[in-house]
């Protein structure tokens, strides 16, 4: 019989009429003769508001004990979903984070899953029950509570279809994965199918249907991961390796925009100084994403990187301690614009065309890095929308 | 260094003002040369709010899953009073049921401690922090989440004081043990000390400042306890041995009510009958206890007793195969009404007193039981209040 972990996210498992609507799909799906294991994100906005409770304590909460708040919140819909399910007759079971070993290591609120022990699933799997895990948690050496950090819940799901050898479905509030977000730009292309490394750099960039490290891990061991709406038999898509791929004749596959971040600028730093600053800052976890340096003059450097805005508080601390706030300029005002594709690799000049596109429509280039299949600008927030509407234009998104 | 195990309850963490609040307490009391170990229980009304989640789905909900759902309530306050703690610089720590192994045994909802592993707890203390323990929940030898019932956190604080031979206060809304409670008659006296078997029965029988199998264990290993106002120098109410006490010359040490039972009342059953509906009834965990049974007549007896409302679905589901819906009587406006005092071992006519009050004020009995130091009377909700006047007058309280 085969296996599958179906992942529902936070808004399929916002309210118990939903989780009733999902435990009938989940019935239904059983009963063509396989074995579920559902990975559970927390109630809708939970998480959201379990934050708000730390920040009404302090601005800085220590983080092993915001990851023990907020491991709460999977635990909270995994036994509400169990108990439905028990309700219209099918066995089911809930673990934690603790009762199946999901170890971690790294940082709280930003682990990585090492290992997990799958025996209690595959027993209750046996005895017929649906397996029901709370996504986004684990458990480190020393026994604390860890986090895989905002939208961990795929990854846990992908780790337990690896360890399971199950296949890997992923329910969420849209239908598929988009050339470009279908509410920003309404011609946007649903697509069929799409290569991990292409999503992997959609994901990392904002579009925000997967958390990133969950393609990364389907990736390495090869796990299909299925992406579709919660509920409903339209078709959604498929992400696969390219050798199963039928490769499109397209230079972008898709666009991500991403708010959530914000850029500081330092001026007058010396190079010393600046290796300090990013240790400093990697020391903390903070991820830093586009760094754009100067050349320097007078042996003094400008470096503008960007970080997630609710990182801030905590990195601006760290910021003073090399800079004065007259050498400092704080900009929240941005957004990440990316557009990615395997056909850029043997493309030249896609990044000029996106220049001479943003030049014509006065959109400023605040900031901007590449990869070999990806260029992302930091633009204006009231750029976004032309931005979008622009290059799905001329790339015939 | 002294070991203090203070346990605040859900209104004393209602909120992150009041969690501030208690956390300068504890800071304040852990300067004076204390090492301190607090169990939390869940914020204000979200047991009540968790309850209502579940019965949403379903009236029977898995009482497993009930378990976990409800787990989630003191791991939540005992985050965030840490977070509190660190971020007023006193270092601190939180544990839940799994990381201190708290083993327990005994039905979901109404499991008993069986012992706790304190090593993390003492290394913790000896590195200067303040410890934080998630009362309530407990795990079985299934590794399942466990919780001990309502006000199972006294529990928790006592079993601890034990382990770690610690003194152990309770901290509450109220400023003691009272004669009666001060919100239903208003000359209620406050107790400096009561007698273990005393509280004991008092808190058996509805006074609900503590939990009565945490005054059990307190007896047992000889723990004094003390009952006070949270964050007061209101002097409370110290719960010790008969050795300790100054004895005192009064027949009634205290009244308690509660309305929270319901008494079902079976014509025409059979005497194997009987014996098989109240085991099917201890089977599924369900406490009975008022019992009054009449003489069989044509051996036909009829059969009363008293449950907790919430567990009346269940209950009647059992009743059902034995009797017929025209043999049965359900009463949900009763009020039990108790008695308790030590001086009652050696006073005779204390019950005739008490039937003499009543009847000369009209208030019906409707069932009795008594034990050496206890009469309790089940009578009419309406007729509480005078009958709570009418006694506590009689017998001076």
């Amino acid at each position: 019989m085969n296996i599958v972990v179906q992942k529902y996210g936070g808004s399929s498992v916002s309210s118990t009429e939903k989780i009733k609507l999902i435990a009938k799909n989940i019935i239904k799906r059983k009963n063509k003769n396989s074995k579920i294991v559902v990975v559970v994100s927390a109630m809708g906005d939970t998480t959201d508001d379990y934050i708000k409770l730390a920040k009404d304590i302090t601005d800085t909460p220590s983080k092993r004990e915001l990851d023990v708040l907020m491991s709460t919140g999977e635990m909270i819909s995994a036994s509400l979903l169990a108990m439905t399910l028990d309700s219209l007759g099918c066995s089911s079971i809930s673990y934690s984070a603790y009762q199946l070993d999901i170890q971690t290591s790294g940082l709280h609120g930003k682990s990585h899953i090492d290992d997990i022990n799958v025996e209690k699933i595959q027993r209750s799997l046996e005895q017929g029950k649906v397996v029901i895990v709370t996504g986004f948690q684990g458990v480190n050496d020393d026994g604390d509570i860890t986090t895989l950090g905002r939208g961990g819940s795929d990854t846990s799901a992908v780790a337990l279809a690896v360890k399971l050898n199950a296949r890997c479905e992923i329910y969420t509030d849209v239908d598929g994965i988009y050339s470009t977000d279908p509410r920003k730009y309404k011609y946007a292309r649903k697509l069929n199918e799409i290569e991990y490394e292409e999503m992997l750099e959609l994901a990392s960039l904002g579009a925000q249907v997967m958390h990133s490290r969950s393609i990364e891990l389907a990736q390495k061991y090869d796990v299909e991961v299925y992406v579709g709406l919660t509920c409903s038999n339209i078709v959604g898509t498929y992400i696969r390796g390219g050798n199963n791929m039928k490769l499109e004749d397209k230079i972008i596959t898709g666009i991500a925009t991403s708010d959530d971040d914000v850029s500081i600028t330092i001026k007058e730093l010396c190079e010393t100084q600046v290796c300090g600053l990013f240790e400093d800052i990697a020391i903390k976890g903070i991820s830093v994403d586009m760094i754009s340096q100067t050349a320097p003059i007078n042996k003094r450097i400008s470096v503008s990187f960007t970080i997630p805005k609710e990182e801030l508080s905590e990195c601006k601390s760290i910021v003073s301690r090399y800079s004065k706030d007259e050498d400092l300029v704080i900009d929240d005002n941005i957004t990440k614009f990316s557009l990615v594709g395997l056909g850029m690799k043997n493309t030249a000049g896609v990044a000029s065309k996106v220049f001479k596109i943003f030049k014509e429509n006065n959109i400023k280039i605040k900031l901007i890095t590449t990869s070999e299949i990806r260029i992302t600008c930091a633009i204006s927030y009231d750029d976004k929308q032309e931005a979008i509407n622009r290059i799905c234009k001329e790339f015939n998104l």
